[in-house]
């Protein structure tokens, strides 16, 4: 889904991000465009279900200064996914790992490492790389 | 229907939205990308009804420097739309009225407000708050 | 105070953003920039009082993926602020009002909308909109 | 100058730019930031001699949702220009001619172009590489 | 193709449109968006011919931070091209015509430009204006 | 140093980029504007030293199409570097270590990780997570 929004201020927008991804959203993102008679606006794009569809465009519609909305239909090839624990000097970490045809992705799950700097008071940057050592280590020895 | 440019200076880019939106199409917008080589671009998109892809297609093909166009069909939904005129303190403003499942929306006309700003020598935004008053109490009267 | 990143992911940059503001910055944004060998980047820019930059600085440097910043000093005109209380359907809500040298600037408060927004269950625009109404007749009252 | 709006509708912005340049500023543009609770915004950027930077500033003020406006002094490196006309088959164009410390640019202006491809009904691309081509010979016979 | 990244460091995703581009993707470009938690993103977009997707999504599900891809089909309008060569006073240069049901654009290849610009030691805009002088010569004659 | 291109093509930037950067430029980035007219264009903006300035001036002028180029000192907070090497199991890394007041970062070399996952055919992403990973052990054995 995607609308253009040129009479809708910043503020606003933040706002509608939010209510999106709680009314059911994969994805909400914002991309700044260049309309007519030298207005600087926002494209607001949508990733959900076919079947939210519906009650996402009524949100749309109704939250911001739009009068239309526009939609395709997508495919998606998408990784399984599954969640290891990894321990750190700070804490445990949960890992997700995900793998699709021979490719296998593990990444540190920021928000576990953002409040384990939160409560240690380290640097993220610490943490995540302590995430990252923890789970080279696991392969090692699984 | 889209379109890359890297090779187009911002400067023909003005002239063809113009000549794009006199040809018909309903909207017309930048978005800045980067290419390969370090080139910053620009992408063109245009929506337009299925009938006018051709025209456009070939004005942007003679108008601009790429020489592929791509394109794709989209599903609108689209709020219906009547006019009312609200009377401010500094004149006349057309307000567009949208209206879908329940859904009112009521938005002062930008070119009125600011041809009245013009006029009375004020702030574009004391006659667009001034508007949005106007039909706030044509709702109570209403 | 500016720093180029090329090297951090934007989940960290979330993070530092949050962190700067409750460390005393006036402002932090982003701004998506192009540099060398292909690379998207983010500028962060961070306005403060130049008491807090070397505070601020450290932050950066210990958070985010940069070995420099850059800084300079910027002189500001200020409108002078106070705040009044407008009266809505929705319930009350908080007016910035503005002055400087003969102009005045009354807006309503984002965070004092969406409240009212989110427990009236009703479109944020339209208490946004009342609002605005409410504080055009006070101005009439008053 | 400089000023920082996330509470601003792109269509007043391009009305902004306007005012400014009809007031005297050199050069107005915008930038595409990103500030804190996720709002899109809009960095407005206006370069001007110092003897308007207050009447600018009060114009900023007067017609944005901005509360205060940062400004900073910059040297400028200028080259010295002068016009002279050449002659395309599609009529005459306007050559700005540009030099400095030995550099020599000669850029046909685009206004000029794109009015004789109005009349002519022709591209504007064909019309600006007439009018290239066009100094490239008054070099040789210079 | 596409795909939203927010956990990807930028120096990392100029590595992966080489590989992309070496890979038989037609164009490989990059959009800077915003995403939830304050996050700046890039999307990474790919073109390409339908029987190249599956190696190119595997190359991007293994090269990326991202765990998903998802793609749609375009339809494409393309000029016919072949290659004629101007001569220049600073060597030859190759020259793409594209032809399109009555349109004609020739616009000479940047990377000879660039090159004969290194050779001899001038700016790159004299070579392109030269080659755009020699090209319109040639049409005189032919 | 900072100039605004709105009548020039991304290719030449690409160009103009490399070259400022091996005539001795710190840093050399591109961030997306509007300028009036409805025209996109590119911000170009040059870090270097002061004893550099007047040489790179000359070449921006000589290689884009702006007849000025605007500029400004910044101070500079600067972490001071020297460089590891690290064993990873596709082989060397050389590691950046950055230090200012009490911080260390160690990043890998994205260079060195690049031409390791060209050599080992593997992802970048595996090389610079074991690099990052080898990193850490190297501090608990330090």
């Amino acid at each position: 889904m995607e609308a253009n929004l040129d009479d809708q201020a910043g503020e606003g927008l933040g706002y509608v991000m939010t209510q999106l991804l709680a009314a059911g959203a994969y994805d909400v993102y914002f991309t700044s465009i260049q309309m007519k008679k030298n207005r600087p606006a926002i494209k607001l794009s949508v990733l959900s279900a076919p079947s939210d569809r519906l009650a996402l465009t009524k949100l749309i519609l109704a939250e911001t200064s739009t009068i239309g909305v526009r939609y395709q239909t997508w495919h998606r090839t998408i990784m399984r996914r599954h969640f290891v624990t990894a321990t750190t000097p700070y804490g445990p970490v949960k890992i997700k790992v995900a793998t699709y045809d021979g490719i296998i992705k593990k990444t540190p799950e920021y928000a576990d490492c953002a409040s384990l700097a939160r409560i240690q008071q380290v640097p993220l940057m610490m943490v995540y790389q302590a995430a990252l050592a923890a789970l080279e280590q696991l392969d090692e020895e699984g």
